[in-house]
Formats: structure tokens, C-alpha cells, sequence
């Protein structure tokens, strides 16, 4: 607590005309002009850093793709673009959305939540390998990367040139999203423009696959030491979060239960076209928010406005995203 | 926009047994251990950029203190703790309470609204001016300060060692903040422990004063080109907030309308100790509050959580903050 008792008593103070009429008097002299520099128009680095008890999470960002408001499901355009006005999203170009990975320092792993697009997406994405430098990491430190699912804008930054990325890290993926993205004979029969997303998913783990270092784990098999997964099948049929628990605290990473904060909070209900199964994603969707919000437990969300973590509150019909306040990195609360 | 056409159609794959089996294999090889780098624990810098038309907006942070719950005023504390934990704020060691100031380039003019706490509050405040220089400026380059009011964490930071940290900057403040804060006679009838709070007023102009760079405006005075400024007095007798106008949008750089977000959007009766007149501070919340939610202007403000910028949207009986989205600086909308 820091008092500033100079602050607490109201001042009643008479105004001294005269400190008034000689310092009014200046306003006539004009300042000399001189231009200002060129704007700078660069953005701070991307990360954000916070302790969940003993263990250090980092933020990184990816980058963003504007999407289409045509992707909802489950809504009407009219409640849509009314959900967004009250948030303040823009529509156009497309909605800003954020792609976010998190970096979780545990004391005994370095673990990478979801990787970011690396190429797949063009240049306003694929920063996660460099914001994790920025961060003061270097990629080849991290021993585990655990994916919420296989889509491209979280597992395509595994790879870059063919090569892996987290040279030293271990790979897990749950069992059901390495079943449906990973098999070829599958893939073939799905249609030509859907083919590509499964491509992409087999590029990205090959090299890792290939040196044994890619697990499809099962309910009930552990991870790395305080990481718990935590199913919400219906995006993917894998689609997973992962619980980060120390110090009594709890901070679930919870990949894609919701795509847009705006809409998505207040309308559980509403889907996305790219769940692989809306009606389960649906339904995944409300029991997280649920857990969520009883447990006060701190979330970290992919795709929610950086650094997206925050927490959950139930209000109405629906909930209310309650993102963190940026401060300095604590360790006293 | 950017679309991801393989998305949209839902796949709905048989499961690959033989896929699963190959890779939950794997789980039974326990990975090499190896210990990871100690943690950063180190956090992102605080700047936060964005453009507002043909002006460029960068948020500076300059620390934060933690406040005292008993510092409301107009609510008892059973409620302080209710509006506190429903947006998730600790109150221990003390509400952590952001200082912010703002640097906005206009094309003409480098201008300044506030400049942080300087030396005043100790070492966990006092980065406005190297979270400038992060952002790519010089405080030379500076050269207009508009300050909100005189109080020491909006004052503090225009000199260092006695020195003027803005060689260059010509300084504004509303005359009956002038008057108020900076006449020896008034200050000298304040009780004991109030006085330093006009000596520093008094420390951080005068450099400026000395060289004729100290202008107390008054109602219509022309300050900047796109910049008004607007009367919000009250919490201190001439505390004024600037209103910055650019390709259609305005945003309200804010000042102390609120110091905390959980309570006083949503109750904006509530006021606070450091108010000199609580009761016009109050009247002059409710009014910009209903002004910025009316005019659905940006506001950036010297205590919201960074970067403090966002939009106000009026619900129920009170106001809810919408902070801006974290991305890259953008000139598309």
C-alpha cells in the first residue's frame, strides 16, 4: 500500500487572481515553430508476462486475420453486427482477431501452448518465434509444446523450411486430433479445398513425428508436472486446454472456446464455421465458460484481444470477458 | 479480409485407430530431462501505440501504486469489495492502480498530455520518460505538455534534478489549476502535511515558469491545432481534459475522471479522497462519462488500466469500459 496523505484532505483554497492574470498573459507569445520528428508508427513488442503462482506464463502474440462476420453460426447478421457495435469491434475490413501462444516456465519445463501460423497466413501473423526472443527465450530452450488442436494458425509454427522450430521440445496432441488431421487415407477422401488444412497439419509435425517426439496422449495420461488436459471437443474432435495450476492458483489455456470476445461471451450459443462440429463446440463452449467462471480461474484464450488472458464472469444469459490489467510482473499477491 | 476457405465445410473423418496407436506409443518414452533457463520475469515495454486518423496516439506508462480501499468516498466498503471482485481487482497489498500519460503527434506539433510521477513516488513509478524513449522519441522532441491538473503523478515528471525534461515543450495548464496550486500565499494556509503537495506543483513549473514557457489558459483559448480543451473541474479546481480531433474520429484524453475502473463506470457517484471538491468531481464524471458514451469517442485516462484507452458504453445506471484491442497500428479504418 503506498498512502499519499497529502493527497486525503479537500483543499478549499481562494484562486490568486494574480498568479492567474500573469501567467494568462503569456498566451499572446506564440511558441516557436519547429517540426516534430517523423511519426513513429511501429507497435511494442508482443508479449506480456504475468506469475501464476510459481510459474512464469508469457503472452506471445502471432498476429492477426481480419475474418468475415459471415462465419457465425447459430446467429442472425443483425444481432451480430448489434454485439460487435457494443464492443467497439470494427466489421470492416473483417473483424481484427488475434492469434495468441503462451509460453509457460514452470520451474522444471519450458512449455509452449500452440505455435502460432509461422508462414501459413502471411506477413500480419507469424511472429510467435520472435516475440518469444523479444520475451528473452530462444525457441531451442522450450522442451514442450502441447497443441490445443491441429489447425494451421497453432501448429504451423512448428515448422519453418521443413525444419523444427523447438529443435528440443516434445510434441503432444490429443489422441482424437492426430487421428482425424494426420491421416492421409482420410484426407483424400475429404474435399480438394479442405485437403490443404490436413496438409498442413502433417507438415507440421513431420520432422517431429519423424525424431519420436510427437505424442497423441489419451484421457488420463500425464504430461509435464502441474499441466493437466482438459477435453472440449467439437472445434476438433481433439480440441483441448491445458490447466497450469501452482500456488493455488489455476490458469486454463483454452485454445478456441471463443473466437470472438464481443459476440461470443454474451452468446454462448452462437458457433463459427470452422468448428469440425458446431452443436459439440457449442456445448464444450458453455461447460468451459461455466468451469470457468465458478472457479474464478485465470484463462488464456488464442484468439481473445491480447494478451488475452483474463477471466471469466457469468451475467444474464451469458458471461462477461474480463481481461488483465497490464502491470509490472508480481510475485506479492 | 482474410478468408480461410478450407475452413468452412465440417469434416467428419472416421477416426484413424492404427494413427492413435502408433503415436500413444510414443507416451510411454519419457523425454530427456533437461533443465530449463532461470525465469525472465521481466516485463514487455510500456508503450502502447495507435492511430486516430492522421494523428498518432502512444500510451506511456508510467508505473502504478497500489491504493488504499478506504480512499471511496459516497459507498460503503461492503460494496467497494462487491464492484471490486466482480471485474477481479486484488485489494491487497492495495488496488493496483495504473499512472499513464500520452504522447500524440499531430502531424505539427509533438504534444504531451501529462508526464508521470518523475522522483515523487519511489521506484515503481517515474518510466514515462524512458517508455518514450522505448517508443522511438526523444523528450527534447517534445513540444507542447498539456497537463490535466497539477498533482504530483501528472506533474512530477516535467523536471529531473531541478532541470526541465522537455527542453523544448511550452507547458498549458487551466488558469484555476494555476492559481490554485502554484500561489505560495494559498499554500502556505494549507495545514502542514497538504503543502507538499503545492510545493511540488510549484518545483515541477518552474523551470518552465522561469523561461516564459509556463501559459495558464483560460475558457477558449486556442492551445494546439486539433486539440480543445475541455473543463472537467472538480477533482482539482481547473482539472481539464483534451479533446484530440482527426479524420472524423476525437478522442478525450481524460485526466482523473476515473481512478478506478471497477467501481466508478459503474457507479459514478463514488468519488474519491484526492478530489478537492468531490462533489463537482462527481458532477463533472457523470457529465463526460454521458458525453463520451453519447459521442462514442475514444478516451485514454491517466488511471484505467494500460494503455488506458478504450471506449465507454452506458448500461443500466451506470457505464461500462471498453478497452481497444491490442494490434498492430493500423490506417485501414
Amino acid at each position: 500500500m503506498t498512502t499519499l496523505p497529502c493527497f486525503l484532505r479537500r483543499r478549499r483554497l481562494a484562486v490568486s487572481l494574480s498568479v492567474v492574470l500573469a501567467l494568462a498573459g503569456a498566451l499572446a507569445q506564440a511558441p516557436a515553430a519547429s517540426a516534430p520528428p517523423a511519426q513513429q508508427k511501429t507497435q511494442v513488442p508482443g508479449y506480456y508476462r504475468m506469475m501464476l503462482g510459481q510459474f512464469e506464463v508469457t503472452a506471445l502474440y502471432d498476429g492477426h486475420v481480419d475474418l468475415d462476420t459471415k462465419i457465425f453460426r447459430y446467429s442472425s447478421p443483425r444481432e451480430v453486427q448489434r454485439l460487435l457495435a457494443r464492443m467497439f469491434v470494427a466489421s470492416t475490413p473483417g473483424m481484427q482477431t488475434a492469434v495468441n501462444a503462451y509460453l509457460i516456465h514452470t520451474g522444471g519445463n519450458l512449455v509452449l501452448v500452440d505455435t502460432g501460423t509461422a508462414a501459413c497466413f502471411g506477413s500480419a501473423l507469424g511472429h510467435v518465434a520472435q516475440n518469444l526472443r523479444a520475451a528473452g527465450y530462444e525457441p531451442a530452450q522450450v522442451d514442450t509444446v502441447l497443441l490445443t488442436h491441429l489447425h494451421p494458425d497453432h501448429a504451423c509454427g512448428l515448422v519453418a523450411d521443413g525444419k523444427p522450430v523447438f529443435a528440443n521440445a516434445t510434441v503432444y496432441v490429443d489422441q482424437a486430433d492426430a487421428a482425424y488431421w494426420l491421416d492421409e487415407a482420410a484426407a483424400a477422401r475429404a474435399p480438394q479445398d479442405a485437403q490443404a488444412v490436413f496438409a498442413l497439419a502433417r507438415a507440421a509435425v513431420a520432422p517431429y513425428q519423424a525424431a519420436g517426439r510427437l505424442r497423441a496422449y489419451g484421457a488420463g495420461d500425464t504430461l509435464v508436472p502441474g499441466v493437466t488436459a482438459v477435453p472440449e471437443h467439437g472445434h476438433t474432435p481433439g480440441h483441448s486446454g491445458y490447466l497450469f495450476r501452482s500456488g493455488g492458483q489455476g490458469m486454463l489455456v483454452w485454445g478456441d472456446v471463443v473466437h470472438s470476445h464481443a459476440v461470443q461471451f454474451r452468446r454462448p450459443e452462437v458457433a463459427m464455421a470452422f468448428d469440425v462440429d458446431s452443436r459439440q463446440a457449442v456445448s464444450a463452449r458453455k461447460a468451459i465458460l461455466a468451469q470457468a467462471a465458478r472457479g474464478k480461474l485465470w484463462v488464456a484464450g488464442a484468439h481473445l484481444p491480447f494478451p488475452g488472458i483474463g477471466h471469466v464472469r457469468a451475467e444474464g444469459h451469458g458471461y462477461v470477458w474480463v481481461p488483465v490489467e497490464y502491470g509490472p510482473v508480481r510475485t506479492d499477491r
